[in-house]
């Protein structure tokens, strides 16, 4: 009943645990946490991203607004209170994939250096590589590519509390990387990527 | 950079979906819901079926209280509201799950009908596998096993609203599966649910 076919993997007694299912899948479990202005280009990179990684052979998958806003928090509003929850559970769900395995892919303007250190700190606790990728891209190069018209409602006063416009975004102090996405190719960006999760034993060079 | 490691993926343009992760996996993601007492041997089976599964090479991962009561839904109590939102939670997190190509083992005693159909509905609205597996056994076997001593603390008026005891549990109607723990072996439930898997087309036989 219990063909073995994976022959990397060296079975024990007890529950399969994290380091069993990051043996099957050649690679560790992470969490790349992309923050930035919204129009920064956090999903362009986190999409090429993933496509490079699957192409070599490793899983990954992204949270974003798609997903997550439209599904399991889409209960939630975008009071103070319910932004934080917001970013409470996507770092949850993070550490549930990173515990499957997989290298998660997180796109969020995530603003608020509380809940990012929070959600940090739930990775921390539970010894998980947490990876702060700070998408650092002047505003007005944000405001000119505006991929959604939001700044353009932002300044007409049509959205509230729009991030960078009439609400603060607090940079990370200590990122783990920092891409600037207007002065590199997006190829650059996958490369040095790809490179710091070598560099950290997340993959196999 | 994008050395092709996984040969039996065919790579197009555009982003990464559910299917290439299905591919990468050898496997397609799906939901199987183990519902019954307290007690059924819902997450015995689970964890036997993980590592039947891990061993041929699948990946699959656990849900039960221990990563979602002490994570995400940290923040519910068990009024009829927080369980209701408890279960929700947990079929979006499920398909998150599926999304990625995981065969997830969803393990909690989930009462109501009402809210297990709830969770088949999300996942059919996304085309997804959902499965679920009443682990069915008399409230006198489960009681009589009392693994965590609950049934004893509920008789005891220690603990209110104890399903089975103060509490309705809701059978399923039309489960996809029966296992009646206490009169089959856990080699034949495992067996049972890997045919089944391979039957839908979930794994290759």
């Amino acid at each position: 009943m219990t063909e073995q076919k994976a022959t990397n993997v060296h079975w024990h007694e007890g529950e399969i645990t994290r380091e069993d299912r990051n043996q099957l899948l050649n690679q560790k479990g992470a969490t790349l946490w992309f923050t930035g202005l919204s129009g920064s280009g956090k999903s362009t990179v986190a999409v090429a991203l993933e496509k490079a990684l699957t192409q070599r052979g490793h899983l990954t998958y992204r949270l974003d607004g798609d997903n997550i806003r439209h599904g399991i928090n889409k209960n939630l509003g975008f009071s103070a209170e319910d932004r934080a929850e917001n970013i409470r559970r996507i770092g949850e769900i993070a550490k549930l994939f990173v515990d499957t395995g997989v290298i998660t892919l997180s796109s969020f303007v995530s603003p608020y250096r509380s809940d990012r250190d929070m959600v940090r700190a739930l990775h921390d606790e539970s010894d998980m590589a947490f990876i702060e990728v700070y998408v650092d891209v002047p505003l007005d190069v944000a405001e000119e590519r505006d991929p959604k018209g939001l700044y353009k409602k932002a300044r007409a006063g049509e959205i509230k509390n729009f991030t960078g416009i009439d609400d603060p975004y607090e940079a990370p102090v200590q990122p783990e990387l920092v891409l600037n996405s207007h002065e590199m190719s997006l190829e650059e960006e996958v490369e040095v990527l790809i490179n710091m999760l070598e560099e950290r034993g997340l993959l196999s060079p």
